[in-house]
């Protein structure tokens, strides 16, 4: 019941709480909201009401045990059932994406990458094949694949994202900057990097806008 | 007034209604924020809110002229303001962004990378070149850099934001998947992948409990 309720906001914070808590030396048994609201730059209702959501170990005063908590929150975001992915196209993203080990402890493991670049496929890439987009469909269904990411440029999603669909995925993780349309069983999460530049950029305009000002 | 008022919510959508508009063909001068809603996925009532805080040209049942809209919106995303930027970490990650041409539509001008690596100082990427740790400073100063990108692994980043700190930087784009402290007068943007990931399989372990129930 509690996995309905929880907003994608929290969700996404759930994971800069469980880095904090895998980061801290010392060996406390427990700590407080306070303690971890400080530490991160959130605020203390925030932090109380997002960890509510997925551990019931709080206690007053004392606060959230730390190994449960951890426990609580790797729970919570299924990082101990892996989930098979693969990349379509295997450019400089594609095999960032690939060669970066830290994504097994989050639960996603990728398979292999798949480009339509002929003078790629056939190459290893971190231990991991670069297939032809034709071994797509056969792949996914034999390794039980849920998730696509999508690493192409812009002009090539779609035809990236039509090509996931016809394998059967679930899930796609895209990086392209465009937006793709998908059924309603298919879940899309965007990686749009020029959403987040654009925080940063007219944040950055407001500043020097007010240090010309003064 | 309106630039404050903004949430961050809204500036993120910014750019998507903006690639959206860009990629319109037929020339049709007007668009309606029904449509754009529809094109995009979006609610009809958050279509017309994000618009108006940017926008002053819309028209009951004609709705927002094209081009207007492209000029007000890349206006206020400071599209037209370029802002150098620098990488630090020369690794895949740093290079995929290093390369990445788009960035220069929505004003980021990378300029150069900065590792700590030997062995990569001194050559070029992409027509970029990589310089030492060293030359950080010097290299912010004389070229008027705004932006630091950190794209280190987590056990370096501290030290990378340490550097981007003294010279003089004022803004961080951090791809380590780690806190930051930074004074207030820095403005940080986190890009940790595996918030967005954590929403992906969150999403993802409901739906396959749920397609397991039926």
């Amino acid at each position: 019941m509690a996995q309905n309720e929880i907003s994608i906001a929290t969700i996404q914070r759930l994971p800069i709480y469980l880095d904090y808590l895998k980061s801290m030396t010392g060996g406390a048994e427990y700590i407080s909201a306070t303690a971890l609201a400080s530490a991160l730059g959130f605020g203390e209702v925030q932090v109380r009401k997002d960890l509510a959501s997925v551990c019931s170990s709080g206690k007053p005063k004392i606060g959230y045990h730390v190994e449960e908590l951890k426990a609580e929150i790797e729970e919570y975001l299924g990082y101990h059932k892996a989930n098979n992915a693969i990349v379509i196209g295997a450019g400089r993203l594609g095999c960032a994406l690939l060669g970066y080990e830290g994504f097994s402890r989050y639960g996603l493991n990728i398979l292999a990458a798949f480009d339509i670049d002929v003078s790629k496929v056939g190459k290893m890439e971190n231990g991991k094949p670069i297939l032809s987009m034709e071994e797509l469909a056969g792949f996914c269904r034999r390794e039980n694949v849920q998730i696509g990411i999508i690493t192409v440029p812009a002009v090539h999603a779609k035809q990236a994202c039509e090509a996931l669909l016809a394998a059967g995925i679930l899930a796609i993780w895209n990086f392209a900057p465009i937006h793709l349309d998908v059924p309603e069983s298919v879940i899309i999460k965007d990686e749009n990097m020029a959403c987040s530049l654009a925080v940063l950029s007219t944040k950055l305009a407001k500043k020097l806008g007010e240090n010309a000002a003064t």
